[in-house]
């Protein structure tokens, strides 16, 4: 499969035979599969370079169930890399006998660059790099449209609404998305919140919210970084959830079967709004359910057997 | 049992007949009883929204000798939370397939508030919410008094001293010795720091902790918070620990058998004199170990079978 | 054997054959023995008063395959002991059933302090301890040079380069070096950095780094902290790397099979650069590895059976 040496850096590229496998997997283990065992004695390790206890404990949790054996190395915090680089912390913990690493870094491409300098048989999982991938939650998403809209991504219509510009996840949504066979993306934001033209391959940018939503099967929206109104590319929060903010009236444009789906943490009342985020079209906790579940499936096809 | 829903959110109104059973269950673990695979694939999360690191540890080695799979989260400190409702940040892990959760917090009530809110089946253990109960802490002072002292709490003379006003522990002991009938409780604190009137209820309180301390068989001192002082509430330490200080000439006003009891960490010289906490008298650390075992019981009852 | 009642507090008066002992099960473990199961159901603690995420992972993942239940306790950063002395802490985390603790202090001599007030049974290892101890660090080189260089220590010269005064590392080397019957060894350092004469015993102290690499077997540089320059003990860190650092040319007059140790953190371009470090001279993962297995048996020693 494309997970590069059994790496898994980006789902740019990668092969809808081996998406499908991934996502098969990771149902199983969200059915309840058992999995105790499968990397029994096998050591992982997450390795924060960027802090972020949610997805360290989903991880942690996937590493659980699979049997493994888990550190944690909060590096970001850590007085003891002081003027260490990257590549030796890694290699040092990697020396320990460390097979798995789950990596989060600031940096764009690190986890590839990281993967070079790794031994053969040592497996680095990208956690989330920069602004460009997070490859498991783009999986974890893939399967709650699956498991909601059915399979055929080809039949449904996406609208994908925020800060695109700044957002690994919504780089690795777009990713799956293609290789899926989605063809009706709906992507909208403010201009200074949209990617570059490469990110946006084969979708179509409206300007307005309503165009976006309108019939759409699946909502997409993302968090609202505080940070973009002190660097000027958002003018103020309420004028923001007033024209790109989900609310229960902006859903009725959707179909009334509509998913509506956010990566957390949730601004409430900004990019998303109370009535949609606790309502029944929501499945904003399914996606964390779901994310143990691909996370194991990715542990477990980089480092089972 | 008055676990509700097999939460344990107070020990309040808890009636004799579940204290007992779970201070029996305590007691087995106590002794050794083994208890791997009681646990066995559940996950629990210890979710401090104030920091703790003592309690959770004791939580920690509870849970893993039962054989559960462990998780932390320091809400305290994490910055994936900022901005998030404690709700959200508890739905999230709930969502990861965790079934119990030990919640401390700084708001009075705050884990009924959260109980309201999780998925039938998963489970809530209070490790203390602002003032107001910590009723692992009341039962391990329990399971401490019953082992040296008999069952029959009618027949003890029970003095506690100090800052009840702030103690969680103390409401939560107070809850404990009436339902297990004890009848004989003297409470000795400045005025500033005597609580309410229903926090009292059944207890005689007496100006001289002399009085307090004549014939006791069980002397409870609680932690004096330095900043009791900054609020006003104490003049000075020495001064706080020559009128309610615990020191071995006090004890010699108690019952020569009398045991001396403190939640921890203590300030020596202070609400406790080194010769009492190192003296033949102290049960300090069998608390501590009694802790472990409670919590075992507590974790037991509420996620096995 | 010298392990103190089992602690492990200093590898000064170690008998050779207790070295022996404990490198040869060392080196069962770096082959991959299965140890799972060894201390199942034992608690260990790492209890770091001094921080170092380094050297409590490699602690945790040694306990981890000897199927150890793991706590970590980060005093240096824990809210909950202010004010608590470190005997507290460390009895009241015994208290909970924990049997073994792995310790970090500031002190001098503080673990051996802290072995007089623990209860028979519970055991100590020194993680390091001021500027006097290192005693698993000085193992696992012992073991990294009998890999390659065999168990004939009397056969080798070694040059020891660097901040010997304030290392632990170099003291715990030095024991053990003597015991393994170690008697060319050349100790490098500007005068500012040499430690006292005890430290020295049965060393060369020569003042080139010329002379002391020449036809060297072994050179250990030392990592240069920061902080000597502020405290005017070394004028520049490139006036130190231009007298004391270990590069290529300078490797040059070592034997051609010589190897090169370094305890890490690195400070590349200050006591080692690029090339040595990144060698095929340079064992400095391989004493990671052996880290692991060092720990591993001497947790084993000190807990197993």
């Amino acid at each position: 499969m494309t997970m590069t040496g059994k790496h898994l850096l980006t789902l740019q590229g990668m092969a809808r035979t081996d998406l499908d496998a991934l996502l098969d997997r990771a149902q199983q283990f969200a059915d309840g599969a058992d999995a105790r065992g499968r990397l029994a004695g096998i050591a992982v390790c997450t390795l924060f370079f960027e802090p972020s206890t949610r997805t360290r404990l989903s991880f942690q949790r996937a590493a659980q169930r699979l049997g493994a054996d888990v550190l944690n190395f909060d590096a970001a915090t850590s007085s003891t890399t002081k003027g260490e680089t990257d590549v030796d912390t890694l290699r040092n913990i990697e020396a320990m006998g460390v097979r798995g690493f789950v990596i989060r870094h600031r940096e764009d491409g690190a986890i590839a660059r990281l993967s070079e300098v790794v031994q053969p048989g040592t497996v680095l999982i990208n956690a989330g790099d920069g602004r460009s991938q997070h490859p498991t939650q783009g999986l974890l998403d893939m399967l709650t449209i699956r498991q909601t809209k059915g399979g055929d991504f080809s039949k449904l219509r996406i609208a994908i609404v925020g800060d695109i510009r700044h957002s690994r996840v919504a780089r690795s949504d777009l990713c799956a998305l293609r290789a899926l066979g989605a063809n009706d993306i709906r992507v909208c934001a403010p201009a200074s919140l949209l990617p570059d033209a490469e990110t946006l391959r084969g979708c179509a940018v409206v300007d307005d919210l309503a165009d976006a939503l309108s019939g759409a099967d699946v909502v997409m929206t993302l968090r609202l970084q505080r940070e973009r109104m002190q660097e000027g590319l958002v003018s103020s929060l309420e004028d923001y959830h007033r024209d790109y903010g989900i609310s229960a009236a902006r859903m009725a444009l959707a179909k009334p079967d509509a998913i509506v789906m956010h990566p957390g943490p949730m601004n409430r009342g900004v990019e998303i709004s109370d009535d949609v985020a606790d309502g029944a079209q929501s499945l904003i906790l399914r996606q964390v359910a779901n994310g143990v579940a691909v996370r194991m499936a990715v542990l477990e096809a980089a480092l089972a057997g």
